[in-house]
């Protein structure tokens, strides 16, 4: 294995995120608040590590396999959080290692389940911060780096394979970092809209920009104690409607701006993702009217939980947790698909539910019609049997390591299964509130440092699509020459 | 398709039906209870129907392909169901029929989940019946026809096949009657031996045969409201050894029988099993040993309660549902493994699990070494990838339908998420006792008849895996020709 390569690569990344951290060091410039110093620190170590590591590593060995690419995402994505978490330790905002690191991962997986009692005592600055993070682990670290770096090897494909959410990534240009800007530039231009149509709507500056990273990268973290729910209607209709579009896949989008509408709108996956939206807003709507005055805000109140869960973002406008069962029932059946491939949200993805609607249906048939040759065909093309028995085994891997997690969270007494259940799924799928203790008035402060970190843990497997954690903890990544 | 041919079978299944309800009213007779007009009626309704449809549907044209053996699977659990709910009905000690039919649904599919209030009142002879169902219905009430009843074609491997627990039949005797004939032998010397056992412990012979049936057949119905807890130690330990040994293949004791003992315990399956029981046995005894005053206690119910859930039978000896979190937490994860296929157990199988975590640690070497050429093995043998893609396909199938009930259920008002999650958990995998309002002290008449229809027919797919029961309900199999 190509080590050096690993580490180089986490060197670049730490250097990307020292640039990043330029940005909240400026908002704790503009306030005045006392971020100046932690972001400096910070910054500092960031650059000084990534110089540090980047020259000890410097390879000319550029062969990358999929082995590296898992490796150094994983890597990566365990350094920026470390790192990330200084700013709220060093600020004495967040003293507990352990729930800064949550809290970072928390927002570099895009989750936004929080550790904080008490959000709106927090300073501007690490506010911003905060929701920063989703920004940037929304598209991806590794496809930015990819994005304004030069000189880094073709083989970075199997990088961006490991951080990009689906279950195949589609090429938009031939030139990876021409995909990569791409991506980043159609992420951007969303992103621009949805700040702009909020502060026109009358959200101030600042909390604008903090719901739009939480919108943008799906991740969930607020600046309110109650979420979205003291916004007006307005705003809660657009952040609802900016849920869902960060929801889908983004070459669709690159198709749109291509004029090439034809083939964006034959997208099966787009068109299952918005029946499953419409469908459980229509139930939800249905179920949790007689809570509600008037038709509009049952409406409303439907549309905004089904986005927040189906995109795993989790903001809120009410506490779902007091919904009838069905409706509840319906947000952890949601929690589960998650929304499209390649998108910036969490979750199984529905292309994979998709596929194995028609995997299972092709067996039904088979088994009826043992002599017919049928194959199973998903947005106009042939599916490969590899692809097939691919997706059924990471269905099965992805059940197996949230019956894990949930598993080892039980370890620790005093806390009700439904909690666990659904605090572990909240985690795992990148959403953030759950159900009873972890649900949306509530918070992650009531758990243990054990159970944060195993919970930390599930985000990052979330995230990543397994894979990559899963292959950099097996003992024999690191015994095997 | 080969209508004929169904409603033929089904008749069969009726005239079979007539003759094992003599044995309940046999016991009738000897108690001198109630129940001796309502067999009678109901055994003369067997007969009748069943010659009727015999006469009526007799036909030269055996061919049977898969879909006429799903269907007449489904169609005969269906009617031997609804006529076996009838004693219970006309004895009035069940009058609704919604509740008899759940209760002989439950029995039939050795589910074991009880709408009985009070199952102390109830008479000798309906207990019996209601016990022996769980017998019958462990081994299949079609493995029974074609081990008993002549002239059947010899397409009936569709029947069985539909019948079977587990993703491959075993042929234990090239000839089909062979195989059912043994597998009834098997059956009935282990039923014979641990009923011995247990009346050599004290048990009243009556008690006695009820629990053989339940524990047989994985069933779990009691004559006490409290299950085996006020049994003696020594009779806890027989039954939940012979829970166990009901949940191993029986292909293994076929093999054991004719002394072929190294292939018995070769067997992965046995293995993964065993470990699985072990490993759970350990973590729930040092979970709950606080709980006893002896470490002997705590070894016992923890076996017990592992073993009745794993092998889905559904006796208690404590309400478990009173454990702490992790416990509760095991026994969930439990109830969805199941034990071996070819067993009389319920669940997704113990070499479904093992299928499905060998073709994920492929999945994961294959990304690593995409030029490595490698393949599942399981039971010595390679599996070939069709099995690999139905496997992935049944499990995605089985939990889908776990999910689409858990919904359905929902729809009633008034009842949590925990009491729905495992009700409905506890009927798919016919294993009986559930969690919080449906846990082992109490039971299933909290629910409205909707959820009573809805849990039956959970209980129904997850007997029959699924496919028969879907192709019977599937508007293409009635619509087309």
């Amino acid at each position: 294995m190509n080590r050096k390569m690993v580490y180089f690569l986490v060197g670049r990344i730490l250097l990307l995120e020292g640039g990043l951290l330029l940005l909240p060091l400026g908002v704790s410039l503009y306030y005045g608040d006392n971020g100046l110093v932690p972001f400096l620190i910070t910054i500092g170590l960031c650059e000084g590590i990534g110089l540090l590591l980047c020259r000890i590593f410097r390879t000319d060995n550029n062969v990358m396999f999929a082995k590296e690419g898992f490796l150094s995402t994983a890597l990566a994505w365990l350094s920026v959080s470390v790192l990330g978490a200084l700013p709220f330790i060093l600020s004495g905002e967040i003293p507990s290692f352990v729930d800064a690191f949550f809290e970072t991962v928390s927002g570099f997986t895009t989750t936004g389940a929080s550790i904080l009692r008490d959000v709106e005592a927090m300073s501007r600055s690490m506010l911003f911060w905060r929701s920063f993070t989703h920004w940037i682990g929304g598209m991806g670290v590794l496809v930015l780096m990819v994005a304004v770096m030069p000189n880094l090897s073709g083989r970075t494909i199997h990088v961006l394979r490991a951080e990009m959410p689906g279950p195949t990534m589609g090429k938009l240009s031939p030139k990876l970092r021409d995909t990569a800007k791409i991506l980043y530039l159609l992420y951007i231009g969303l992103t621009l809209v949805e700040l702009i149509l909020l502060v026109a709507g009358g959200m101030p500056l600042f909390d604008s920009c903090i719901h739009t990273f939480g919108t943008a990268g799906t991740g969930g973290f607020s600046l309110k104690a109650d979420s979205l729910a003291g916004y007006s209607p307005y705003l809660q209709w657009v952040v609802a409607t900016f849920m869902m579009l960060f929801g889908v896949n983004f070459n669709l989008y690159f198709l749109l701006v291509m004029r090439r509408f034809k083939s964006a709108l034959r997208s099966e996956e787009l068109w299952t993702y918005l029946g499953i939206i419409l469908a459980s807003t229509a139930l939800i709507c249905w179920n949790v009217l007689p809570l509600f005055e008037h038709f509009g805000d049952a409406l409303r109140h439907a549309f905004f939980q089904v986005n927040t869960i189906s995109s795993t973002t989790g903001f809120s406008t009410v506490n779902f947790d007091e919904w009838p069962t069905l409706s509840r029932m319906i947000m952890v059946l949601l929690m589960f698909i998650g929304a499209c491939a390649g998108s910036t949200a969490g979750g199984l993805k529905v292309s994979r539910v998709v596929l194995l609607f028609k995997t299972s249906r092709r067996e039904v048939r088979h088994m009826l019609h043992p002599r017919a040759v049928t194959s199973v065909r998903f947005e106009g093309k042939p599916v490969d049997p590899a692809t097939l028995i691919s997706v059924g085994s990471y269905f099965a891997i992805y059940i197996g390591f949230f019956a894990f997690f949930w598993f080892l969270v039980s370890f620790q007494p005093g806390f009700d299964g439904v909690s666990n259940f659904s605090a572990v799924a909240a985690c795992y799928n990148n959403i953030g509130p759950g159900l009873n203790l972890v649900g949306p008035t509530l918070g992650y402060w009531h758990y243990t440092p054990f159970i944060k970190i195993i919970l930390a843990f599930a985000m990052l497997f979330g995230r990543l699509e397994i894979y990559p954690m899963l292959i950099s903890l097996s003992p024999s990544t690191w015994l095997k020459k």
